[in-house]
Parts: structure tokens; sequence; C-alpha cells
């Protein structure tokens, strides 16, 4: 089965429905075999429009990860990252803010760490938690330092979008193209993977009482992720849902969706100017001396 | 054939002659389909370990990679490193200071970039340029911004292995394990390496008429490795030398080393603490519910 990224992205203006989007959809594979064949496929088409994305030197692309807990982002970055060449590709992951980041506005920390030209730039979590988790937990706030007018306005959310697109489309026009994937898992299987990692002595570690609270608040998740990404899904920067059930197809949707919008771009190898040639050509005399 | 890490070592305090340690090695593979193979499962090996690395959280994983131009130190990045999840390896390439960089000592620009707990941090080069580009061609010294003394002091490369010296002994006891590899090429098979590139569409980009001049100044190159090695190579961080005319073997080699020295660390998965024990059956009776 051919996966079509378009229809896993979140149309510009859409007033999203996360309960009409599937978190299960087909399988684009029907053996492990055969999905090992296409992610194997899709990390070597990867490989090389990285390889070109670092050789053309024009372009940065940044891949945003956001779900809920279990929903599979470290998995992805693992799976379909590992087979990239790690010297074109940076990884950040977001936590809790430090104390001296939050002596700067919300967007710091996040743009500081954005990906060079040549490179690929990947956000686990990123200036997103700043509608989702702020926004379910408005206490947050408390510790950004705000003004007074800014914690009283009405607005904040709507002004914190508008501080993102403006970002994003800055971004886009001055060549870094943004991917942003939302993985979306149902509050039964994210259960289901609880209790797995709960009985996995490696995996156990990762867990703790902090992951079951915010499970209560399922639903204002929700509500805060469709408000988000109603609001900032964009013609150059779109929101893309991925059915995160299933670990294996969202990782093939996810490399797919990225496929796509690399070769989009149709990057080539930079010619030699006639400069360059001729000193190629005086080195190679050199060289066969 | 099995790899003697130990054999590659620059034995702390010996003096060092390069033209002594071989540029090509017997080996390792007898077959490109048995060369794979080794990589493979010396790449598997490895991404076990740094999820280890990553669970246990005590130790950080410094590689440095040195070597003359078109000695593989970017392929064996790509080809031992690709595999390794990116979320727990960050890769930092140094070329020419900026202005700003200028403004600090000789390693506040690397430092700055040291892996946190957990990771594996990769230098392609790193500050022992300092001693090697810098030592062949000291009119760089000019834009360092040295005081009088220190240029005009005799001494300024035994303070400056000291310097690097003391800052490896300050990160070996907090925790950063250190691994320094020298790529080591025959300027015979850099000839070689130089040709295939020119006739290459996808790798003539990356030449320039500067990597030819360098080559110019080889003999004094190997002169200020030799210096800057046997000063430098200690117990806890020591130095290895790996042939590099045969890059498939050498890809080998540094896999085995990175291998034995995590393997050495004998790192163990977190235990859950009674508190979390206690937590983690409280959470599996929520999800039962």
């Amino acid at each position: 089965m051919k996966i079509d990224s378009k229809t896993f992205q979140v149309t510009p203006g859409e007033k999203l429905d996360l309960q009409k989007r599937a978190t299960l959809s087909p399988p684009v594979y029907n053996t492990i075999a055969k999905y090992q064949d296409i992610l194997k496929q899709h990390i070597s088409d990867l490989s090389a429009q990285q390889e070109l994305l670092f050789a053309s030197n024009q372009y940065a692309v940044l891949l945003i990860f956001q779900a809920m807990d279990a929903a599979g982002k470290d998995g992805v970055i693992k799976h379909v990252m590992s087979g990239i060449n790690p010297q074109g590709c940076q990884v950040f992951s977001f936590q809790h803010p430090s104390e001296a980041e939050l002596q700067h506005d919300f967007l710091w920390r996040t743009t500081r760490n954005l990906p060079e030209r040549g490179r690929i730039g990947i956000f686990n979590r990123s200036y997103y938690e700043e509608v989702l988790i702020v926004r379910v937990h408005p206490e947050i706030l408390d510790s950004e330092g705000l003004t007074d007018q800014q914690l009283k306005s009405d607005n904040i959310w709507l002004n914190r979008y508008r501080s993102i697109i403006e970002l994003e489309r800055h971004l886009h026009v001055n060549g870094t193209r943004i991917i942003k994937f939302f993985l979306h898992l149902s509050r039964e299987e994210q259960r289901k993977r609880f209790l797995q990692r709960i009985d996995a002595a490696d995996k156990n570690w990762k867990l703790s009482y902090a992951d079951m609270k915010e499970r209560q608040f399922w639903k204002e998740y929700m509500y805060v992720y469709e408000e988000c990404m109603s609001a900032t899904s964009t013609a150059e920067s779109p929101w893309y849902i991925v059915p995160a059930d299933d670990k294996e197809n969202a990782r093939l949707i996810v490399s797919r969706i990225m496929l796509d919008t690399l070769t989009e771009l149709d990057m080539q190898y930079p010619k030699p100017t006639a400069k360059q040639k001729h000193e190629l050509q005086a080195m190679r005399k050199q060289l066969m001396k």
C-alpha cells in the first residue's frame, strides 16, 4: 500500500476534531519482514537526501515531534533517524526549562537550538509545549515572569500562536523547512504501553508517577492539541497527524512524509564554478607529477 | 582476526615515532561481506551500550577525531555512528573559529560543546587543532589575542599541552570518558584519494586548493602530531593511532576500541528504588481498574 503524505496533513484553517482522526490506520506492511524492507528503503533514501541537503547547503530541516507519553516519539527518532549520518543530524529534547531559560521569552531556548543550513534538526518536544502542557496547567505561567498585562490577557494563547506562526514564516522564508508531527495515540493504547513498561526492567526506570497524573488530563490535552494544530498548521509548515497505535506503521508514515518533503526541494550537488574547475585541474596536474 | 585495542594505544610517556607506526595493518576481514558482518555486529553492540549509557546516566563519552585531510574522519563518523540512536549522540565539527570565539581562551569553544551525561559526543577536529595546525602555522596565533608574555614564551606549546591534560583529567574525574583517535594515513594514499575526489561529482565540491597547500606541510604535521600525542596520551585519556590507508579496516578498529572502552564501564540499568517499586505497583493497580 502506498502512503499518501497529504492525507495526514492538517489543512490550513481546518477546524480539527481529533476524534475523527484515526489512531490506527490500515498498515502499510503485512509482515514484519515487509515492514523492515520498507523502512530500510526509506532510511536509505533519506540518507541520500541528507547528503544532498548537506552538500547543497541551502536549506535546513526542522522536525518537530509532539505527542502524549508513550506515543513513540523516542522510538520514531531511534528507528527512523538511526542510519542517517549523525554529522548532519541534531536531536534536542526539551524538558522542564531551567531558571536561566525562564529569564527569556518562551521561544528563546528552542530557537537557539535551531538547525544550521545543511542539517536536520529534531525537536523531541518543542516550543509547542508552551501552548500545550502550559495551557492544560496554566499555573506554570506563574514561573514564566510575564507582565501583568500578559497574565490577565484573554488572548495569551492566541498571542503565542501568532508568535509561533510568525517565527515559522520567518524561518521558511530563510530556508528552514519545518515538518510537525503529532503522534496520535489512543488512551487505551497508552494504558497497554504503560503496563508493558512497568514490567520491563530496561524501561521502567523511565516511568514516573507524574506520567500517570498527566493521563488524567487526556481530554484537556486533546482539546489544546486541536486548538493548537488548527491555528498553526500552515501551507509552508504543516502539521501531520500520524496514527500511532501501531508503532511500526507510524515509523513508515513519518519517514515517508520526511522523504516527500525533502524530495520536493529538488536539491542538487553544487557544480564547480569555472574558477574551481580550473583549480581542480591544477591540483590534478600537481598530484600526477 | 581479533582486534586488540591496546596495540593501537600511545603508551603514556612514549616518545612516539609515526614512521614506525603502520598506516596499513593486516585487515581484520577477508571479504567485503565479512567486513559488513563485523561492522554490523560492532554497531549493534555499540547501540546496546549507548542505551545503557543513556539509562545509567553516570558517564559521558567524548570521541575526538584528528587526522590529515582525506584520512576518513567523516567516513568513520558516518559508517560507525549511523546506526546509533541520534538522540544519544552529538557531532560537532570545528572549522575556523569565529571572531566571537577568538575572544575566549583556546579551550572555550570546544568545551562548551562537551557531551552531557548519558551521551556520546563526537568532535570532528577539536581543541587539539590549537597545538597542531596552529603550531605548523604559528602566524595564526596573531589572531588569538594573546598577551605579549604568552606570544614570546618558548613554552607556549607545553603550556597548551598542560591545559589540555588538566582539562581531560578534570573531565575524567567527573565522569567523561575520552577516546582520542588519530587516523594515520600515508601521504601516497592521500594523493590517491585527492585524485579520486577530483573526478567524483558528488565529492569534488569538498576539495579546495587550501587542502593541496596543507599537503606540502606533511613532515611538519607529522612532527607536531608526534609531539602532541607523546605529551597528551594518558592512561585515562589515551590516544589511539589507527592505520587508515584501508578505510574499512579503520572503521572496524575504531568501533572495536569504542566498544572495549564502553564495555569496561560495566554499566547497569538503574534499579527502581523501594519507593519507585511501590509507585510502579500503584500505577499498575490504577491501570488495571
